[in-house]
């Protein structure tokens, strides 16, 4: 008989407090605290935890931009809180844009996956790096920089962006200007835009003020 | 029509447990782990979490050290939470003394408002790092290590300390030695000051023992 | 004969490679990386290096902005390298305006000393937090999020924002669009600002194509 | 004349040792550290610095596992580097295997892309959390967890790999204990492996001993 | 009167909120984070959740692998929740063994207290790092990668390892491999081992399937 | 034939730039930055790097206190160099003490192995945590906080502090205020100590003013 229980071996590392610290997935009834969610007990986690198919549904890109983005960050996808990781879904009709936006709290890494892509970064120094991506291709655009994405062929386009944060936040230029009671005095006077100009992208978004 | 309803990009971005992650305003009533406070619900954050008044107010130097700290850390300022930074204020009289301390937690830079402060930190090498600084001076004293300052000029001097944790921590060299039931033998073993010379600040500062 | 010297102790603690690891004096002349600027030889560091001056200079406000910021970043102040703290100074004539920005690599809290200044930013869910800030106060804009000051009264304004970094990063909303060479037809697409309000800033700011 | 030049501003802002701090794209001449790679010069840097086409071409799957795994660490794409965040590319044929391997350095997020992908990690507590993933599903494995990925259909499969750091690292199992000149009676001593079993693989790996 | 009592500042300090912010003992019932345990309640803390002495026992190595492993991770040991350190216990009896194995979330240092003990790690790539450590000397395990230890006397060996954190996780190859219901066909494609050798091991962990 | 060449995924994964990530072994002469010393070419590490034997010797007790310590820091250990851990040797003779001091970057866990020590810490709120530790315990000290230790029988005592960082720093209280050339009175304004009192700890120290 070669192989007897383990068992002390066993009992000593079974022990006392058992949480699971491999992971954290994500209790959303609990309290939130600076590095995240709350973690489920261990007992009720499941493989479906670290799963998520909400990325494999195309968006909806009949709007404005024609463009949509799906996420699958912590407070969707409860198996990444804590890991320092996230992912996005981009589709982008032709035609399609992301405008304008920061991630506050990640960079990215775009992957393009179906049709081209022109996008964009400008860094502290106003450098713009621009790039016309192709299938396969990836292009990083560093934390809190302002960077967009643009259909650049008459397909089409499908593209997976990647964070460094399992909650990269996402503030679109355009809204956070236009789309909420900031007074357009106000905004004239921090942007150098025209009121007319404002008032319309106001209209446009369902600013008011 | 240019402009028609963004629904679909909306949507998307708006979806389930919503807890903006943009910041962590905390909650003192939820409990707190290794990384700060919970955060306050979303919907319970008003602009005024995100300002304080309290450092407008010059601190009572009537006392034997002719010096006030007034803090502005996670503890009293909730929109400081887990983003690694939080401020203080300080007021020496003429002959005022902050003494040595540590702030266990986190790097200080302070800036000088009025006045003349005399700064000082002294590195693990035991070298002392001391400037007598003026009105707009700044200096940087490293996480953990001991510092003190004194009002440098006959006229009270005013100045705000920034420190690189919303909970910096504070431990005053001297409250920590006289100011509890440290036997008086432990602290003259550990100190190697003078048994009568410990029980003389023990009974300035109400310790015991 | 009671205290000979701590011969052995001090031997032990002054053994070899001994670069003093509570802090790290920036070396501008050495390779840099992604936590810093190399460290200057211990040797070589002086009190200089973790005081500054340059924050007690007015900055010149006769510009278009009627406002001046002047930087105690690592870049500038060597001594916050690796400390993750900095430092900046904020002058604002009656009428000064910081524009909309943000800092890609920190949170900011800003300190008025003197007059009235109008700061908001906004979250990722398009709400503008707004205040009207006095001598005293202070106010948290957290990381990444689009932020400006406004003077808000009649008279110079004076502050200084800390930052969680040595190196927080400035992008200006402005310069980042109009102040470079990004094509007018491109950022009209990733703003849905019109080509004559495009080209009206480009104009003003520098900007080319 | 509306706009005058905003000279003192930008005099300010562009003043003395001004690395770019937004990024630090790898310098592979210069020294790395413990957070990374040097950064090259800020003038030296392009937008194909942040731009990466090795994940474009498909690996060669002719070989003993039908798989190959291409990498877009900091290693092989120097804007990564310092972000928290890199790629790969995973190529299955029919019958394709990622054998048993831990990233020490990462936690990843999988997304399929084409085919099917029978993919499961084990926990501390020996749990297996397994599940056979469709295009477009993604599944995270936990920082340092023994994982696999298995071509789960009779088809071609392709996912991509993203890391929460730069440089992951990947330790594949096989190869640790085989592929090397590990003593056999060692590895069957930690191992409890059979000698026959470690010296047949050994043999088709490339070890000695 | 040399002494008043320092009063204004001592008010100033003990504010609001006054969470110790030193420490965040362990609150075992309250929820748990991706950064830890909550914090006990400040007056609940005393020294004893400072002080552990539970690897002042031999475990019990009369077991397959002659060994035993005792934790003192932060779900034992309270006083290390949040502080990035934790540390073990290693019993050896002659001939005993620690079986190849992974701290997917910290570095460990091993310190040999009494015997001989052989103890190795592979690298990414692939390269083995092996030494016979003797009484007094220490060797570091960097994170996540493969090692083991085994007994290298005739005589009991005892080690006390340190790790990087306080919740450095467990992962026993041979444990995650074959203690648990992984098919003996999916372990055979993912390891390249005979299904023969999967079933005894199994057998002998008490695996299924 | 079952186990080809695994060539392409072989040649992939050895790709250009290929620095080995796990670890990163300090070059002492090369410059070093805030996240530690700069790395050693891989192909010059062996495993001596990642062993130290220098804690396997005794300190020389026969100083003033007593006692002594040896590190085993990334300054004298290059394989711990960023790995967030460290080790040291504390040997107490009969009356040995090592005074009040603070380790400004790292948390500590202290291990006894032999005779018995009283050990303690002061919290920033004052209160003092205090144990007798006898062989086996263990006591967590938290970063930067005031702690000694005492030989609390007539025997020697041994232990081993484990420390969360590679370069926790050590701050003598006595050495800080008195082994140096700070002027008595300014030491006397900033801790209250009596001019006589600091004199005669001068001189015992070989401090100067």
């Amino acid at each position: 008989m070669i192989f007897p229980i383990f068992f002390t071996f066993f009992l000593l590392l079974s022990s006392s407090h058992a949480s699971v610290q491999d992971f954290c997935v994500a209790d959303y009834k609990a309290p939130d605290g600076p590095a995240g969610y709350s973690c489920k007990k261990p007992a009720k986690v499941t493989v479906d935890d670290f799963v998520y198919s909400g990325l494999g549904i195309a968006g909806n890109t009949t709007n404005i931009i024609k463009a949509a983005v799906t996420t699958a960050f912590a407070a969707q996808f409860p198996g990444v809180n804590g890991l320092g990781i996230s992912l996005a879904r981009l589709d982008l009709a032709p035609g399609g844009v992301i405008p304008f936006h920061t991630h506050p709290g990640a960079s990215e890494v775009l992957l393009v996956i179906q049709g081209t892509i022109i996008a964009g970064f400008v860094a502290s120094d106003n450098t713009p790096y621009l790039k016309t991506l192709k299938k396969g291709d990836i292009m990083v655009f560093p934390q809190g920089l302002l960077h967009f994405q643009v259909n650049g062929g008459g397909t089409p386009a499908l593209a997976f962006p990647s964070f460094s944060s399992p909650s990269p936040g996402l503030q679109i230029l355009d809204f956070a200007l236009f789309k909420n009671d900031l007074a357009t005095e106000l905004i004239a006077q921090t942007t150098f835009l025209d009121a007319a100009q404002i008032k319309k992208l106001k209209g446009a978004l369902g600013g008011t003020n």
